[in-house]
């Protein structure tokens, strides 16, 4: 299956629950991106509605593929050459569904346990089996409006450690992401699996 | 089992395959801070020979832990507090062994497949079962060298995607460490394992 993946900055929540715009951050193009590559993902959709934002993005992707960065970095350039900036998360759907043919089955990802739908192991098999195309969805700040969750398909439970370990959840979008297209999509060679 | 981190910035690698000590990154510490609390590890050590550097890793979580970006972000605080400034490697084995009174396993990480021994599966079975400690070593820049993977207790193999989607491996190292984590310690609730 095609795997897609998308930042959002709009519409996601602040510290206080209020619906806002969070800014883009270099590391977020750059780490994202990586990840990205490292798990074969088609396509790294970075989303937000203000316009000078988009073009800041636009600017740093250009020097990392096309200027002067790309050439003495050819593997970043690799990385960042999959990023594609876009003002919504439908315009990203749209995006997928235009060059596809067909829309992509969209999977949201909260911190919230009780909204979750679908196991992380039941979405890698459906990934590894499924001939379609899917969006991963993340959202920065403190993570995706109810309503746009509400608009997702799936949505994966919150990445946790072992019970008992911590109740601590606050990873970073970066290695929220990682971790993710990790469990999605990650080798498990010589994996003797038993129970916990 | 206790488990802590050490984020190396020497000896490391540079791109021609040089040893080197690099720059401590801000977001070194944060993400990785971040990612420690998330899974329980007990301390977070930062390596550099370099005394400046040191001395900016105390400056930077001197402020969010007992300076004002404490107050006002208590859970980037909680995180924060696990980072331990150290001099070498050795220092940080040598800590650890003095407040727990042996020394621990130490584990490293490479990109290079053929030095691993010892799968992520069989690694995290041994974790969850024995009572002692274990430091989990990972090297900025282009990775560990080749002599201080040979002073590692194990070494885990690299990080990859599924076999058939890339042959990139070119993790943040804050990703790389976010990704370890949750191999070793992270929840599989909800997971009919079935093969690939």
């Amino acid at each position: 299956m095609e795997v897609y993946v998308a930042l959002a900055h709009h519409p996601v929540l602040n510290r206080a629950g209020g619906t806002v715009a969070t800014a883009v951050t270099n590391l977020d193009i750059h780490d994202v991106a990586r990840s990205a590559r490292t798990y074969g993902v088609t396509g790294y959709f970075i989303s937000t509605p203000v316009e000078q934002q988009r073009s800041l993005v636009a600017r740093i992707t250009d020097h990392w593929t096309t200027g002067s960065g790309g050439g003495r970095h050819p593997l970043r350039a690799e990385a960042v050459r999959l990023v594609r900036v876009v003002d919504s998360i439908e315009e990203a759907v749209d995006q997928i569904a235009r060059q596809t043919g067909a829309a992509p089955v969209v999977i949201g990802t909260t911190a919230r346990t009780e909204r979750a739908t679908k196991s992380w192991e039941v979405q890698r098999q459906a990934l590894l089996r499924d001939a379609g195309t899917a969006l991963l969805l993340f959202g920065t700040g403190w993570g995706l409006t109810a309503e746009a969750l509400a608009a997702c398909d799936v949505i994966l439970p919150p990445i946790e450690a072992i019970a008992g370990r911590t109740g601590y959840n606050h990873l970073s979008v970066r290695s929220a992401v990682a971790i993710a297209l990790d469990r999605l999509l990650g080798a498990r060679t010589n994996q003797s699996e038993s129970s916990e």
